[in-house]
């Protein structure tokens, strides 16, 4: 293979320290690109036609090879994340929980939204039997703060692999060596279980992503990742000569309203459950709580600032983001509201946690700032003296992941109205919950209203997440010996078929 | 309502003669467009808030209205498409067909996709509940070639009203009185229903076209025409400072197969098929079969060319289509093909079906120019003369609607592989059967890789089409007096509830 000297290899870096660990890993030269996704596409061709079932146990031969693997690929993402071990080895289940759930989907087969409608002679109507069949191979970028479960084995993957696509993932600069340790294990656990190993490539660096978007052989492509980086690569994906869906997750604020009941019956709670939540995983989440409405109510704002000034958070994943972080909290609007609390931090890129305070009115005038993700350990508080001011701040608030609310029985003439308001704006309402930890089950819907997806109808957790690789045919008239097993009239798999 | 003065009124043309009928209608300014996208957005709240099965009946009550009013729509639709009075009536049924089938696919509540994960203790995974919700406005496209079953009152809308979604039509050029009065008969069945009038708006003119796809309260587009238009628009549509989808079905060429032994047995009936289906509606038609691949036998060639020669086509629906397709029987390559046959044709803006006829290398050296649709009563036929080849042909054609196989007992060794070639390129397969005619069933894929549509993902027409408009939310931990009331415990409306 080539090697374009234009590209820098990516270096690992341990963010406790911000020196390097580890060879670094070469990044993907254009005509590598190439041959990598051909390789992925004629693996795809076999893949796609694979049974369903020999699907699941492959999935699952990925997840018990992970599992095994575990330790190892905890310490290498510790070097490179500056994770906790704890956190990294049960985000490994996670992830093995990931695959075998869609091991379980497509066994199931109840995804693949079988229809038959039978020829009907009286309203002269073919028989008509309609299945989803895979899309093709699928690009996936990785994202930056889940270095398994949203990453080369994640649930982009999993669910792609499960729909009978292949995979050519580009790997996040901040984890390349766990990214590569990963590909390693699952390519061999496919070839032991007689899977094509080309089903699973990973590529390196920016312009190799770029191209990945860009290749005639990609028919869809998932992202968990930034705005700005998102909506570069989503404009390259639809400015195709023949465009392709782009599922990207990118910005997020996840508003948290705590209702006066609440606030006044559960204070401590509040304050401690909104800090640790604030503060997870260096407040590295997707569903980060960026902004909480809370009651005027100085012992609340007094717990809140007590619990958020008690937090040590660890070092940012990356030198990149620790450097983004830091611009977005000097933002001259930001920084112009007082500070509630911060906390203290550890490691070279480590920041405190930060929580400031505004008024509904401030909050109202400043909203398309104040509503900017903030990528790590910042918070809004905002204060009501009034509930019923909320609900005409709430509808114009931007679209996100998740919205939280916090009430009691003596809230309850007011939560209807605030969670219908909400239910308009984002993908997930939680009922006295923390939108941090997105449970891995098949109803789980992870996505929004824009920013916080570019396809608000798509999810990319939960069971219903391998509907992006997905696209349904029609067979009309079709005889039974060439159709697919699901659409026969003796469903052998036994399917659920809708018969109308 | 102010009037633009450089915005020239809209006139209707008999295609027939040429000449006008009907007074001008109006195009819709700029201002009167955000008017109006206002009232539905504000109706649209109302709509998607009323009960699944009072939607029912009030999409009942449209079909209802437009049946009784069909014989004044028709005649008004003659005068401005030149289509036959039989062929228009029985579009007006197939629209309040459509109408109904969507009044049953709400009623049955399965398109929801309910998932429920109650709480489990021992995963420690919370209660998490998921349903698909109304997107919000929908912009809708009339398409020229179908004045009632893809317009006002088409598929589109009708499947977006049956989410729950207020809809804005642009009207198409072709039809502005029959758009207007449509419309009408629709709103006045709603007024009539005791439903929101606001939730069924029609514009007018291109510029109002371009501003409805650019206006912030509109959550995602429909849209049925030509690739050129279509690509502009979803290019409108992805290029938002928050990006809507835009569900486009553009350009289709519809590969045909004859295999040796049916075109052996069925000589006769396979080129009256083919003559029908190329002529149907002048060759208007979406799924017109414009390439169609057969043996080199000279008797089934003369068969073929005698049934294109007996057929006479009225005329094309407008100027602009005529013209249009003048241009694209005149293109350098197409023309230097040999003309297999020609019919007559009867009207002003009419054209005589043409067939010219290619070997399969000459087709594949070709391929880009020849597989543009060419939209009207123009149909390539190539020629091969071992079926073998014609495998890597079929694997290089661009995504379409429709592909159909014509196959006896004889071919059946060779159908696999050519079915298998034609799936991964097509969104409905038909088997001895002609592509034109959509059924409409709950099982029906009108939808294609592209240029066949701009999301493969998506269907048109079918049970499925509604699944344009939704989007899905979950709660977590979510109390039963809040949650929608196909996530309740006792399930009052019955709908299918998947318990994982």
């Amino acid at each position: 293979m080539t090697q374009d000297t234009q590209l820098e290899p990516l270096f690992s870096f341990d963010p406790h320290t911000g020196r390097r660990v580890y060879d670094p890993v070469a990044q993907t030269t254009s005509a590598e690109l190439a041959a990598t996704v051909e390789r992925a596409a004629l693996a795809d061709a076999t893949w796609a036609q694979t049974p369903r079932r020999q699907r699941a146990s492959c999935l699952e031969a990925i997840a018990a090879a992970l599992d095994a693997a575990a330790p190892g690929l905890v310490d290498t993402a510790m070097a490179e994340s500056g994770l906790p071990s704890a956190r990294l080895t049960g985000e490994v289940s996670r992830t093995t929980g990931q695959l075998r759930m869609f091991a379980d989907v497509i066994r199931d087969g109840g995804y693949l939204g079988a229809i038959i409608c039978p020829h009907d002679a009286a309203r002269n109507q073919p028989d008509v039997r309609r299945v989803l069949r895979p899309i093709g191979p699928v690009g996936v970028f990785s994202a930056s703060n889940f270095p398994f479960a949203f990453s080369v084995a994640g649930g982009d993957t999993a669910s792609a692999l499960a729909a009978g696509s292949a995979v050519v993932v580009k790997a996040h600069e901040g984890h390349p060596r766990t990214s590569a340790q990963v590909a390693a294990v699952v390519r061999q656990a496919l070839h032991d279980a007689g899977a094509p190993t080309d089903i699973l490539q990973v590529v390196y660096g920016k312009s190799a992503g770029s191209e990945l978007v860009r290749h005639p052989a990609i028919r869809a492509v998932g992202f968990t990742g930034s705005l700005a980086g998102g909506r570069a690569l989503f404009d390259i994906a639809s400015g195709r000569p023949d465009p392709i869906p782009f599922f990207g997750e990118l910005g997020s604020i996840n508003p948290v309203v705590v209702l006066p009941s609440a606030a006044q019956l559960r204070r401590t709670e509040l304050a401690d459950g909104y800090a640790a939540s604030l503060t997870l995983g260096s407040g590295q989440f997707c569903t980060n709580p960026g902004v909480i409405f809370v009651p005027d109510d100085a012992a609340l704002l007094t717990a809140i600032a007590d619990a958020v000034g008690a937090t040590t958070v660890g070092p940012l994943l990356t030198e990149r983001i620790h450097d983004g972080f830091q611009a977005a909290v000097t933002d001259e609007v930001w920084a112009s509201l007082p500070l509630l609390a911060s906390g203290t931090s550890d490691g070279a890129w480590s920041v405190p946690a930060q929580i400031r305070r505004a008024s509904l009115d401030q909050f109202h005038s400043a909203r398309d700032i104040l509503t900017e993700e903030r990528f790590g350990p910042a918070g809004l508080v905002v204060t009501y003296s009034d509930a019923s001011q909320l609900l005409p701040v709430l509808t114009q608030l931007p679209g996100s992941l998740t919205a939280s609310v916090h009430a009691e029985d003596g809230d309850a003439e007011l939560a209807a109205p605030i969670a219908e308001a909400l239910s308009a704006k984002v993908g997930r309402l939680i009922w006295n919950g923390w939108p941090t930890g997105v449970a891995v089950s098949w109803a789980m819907h992870h996505g929004g209203p824009w920013p916080a997806s570019t396809a608000a109808s798509h999810t990319s957790v939960g069971a219903t997440a391998i509907a992006r690789w997905l696209r349904p045919i029609a067979y009309q008239d079709w005889p039974q010996s060439l159709l697919p097993e699901e659409l026969l009239d003796d469903n052998p798999t036994g399917v659920l078929q809708l018969r109308r």
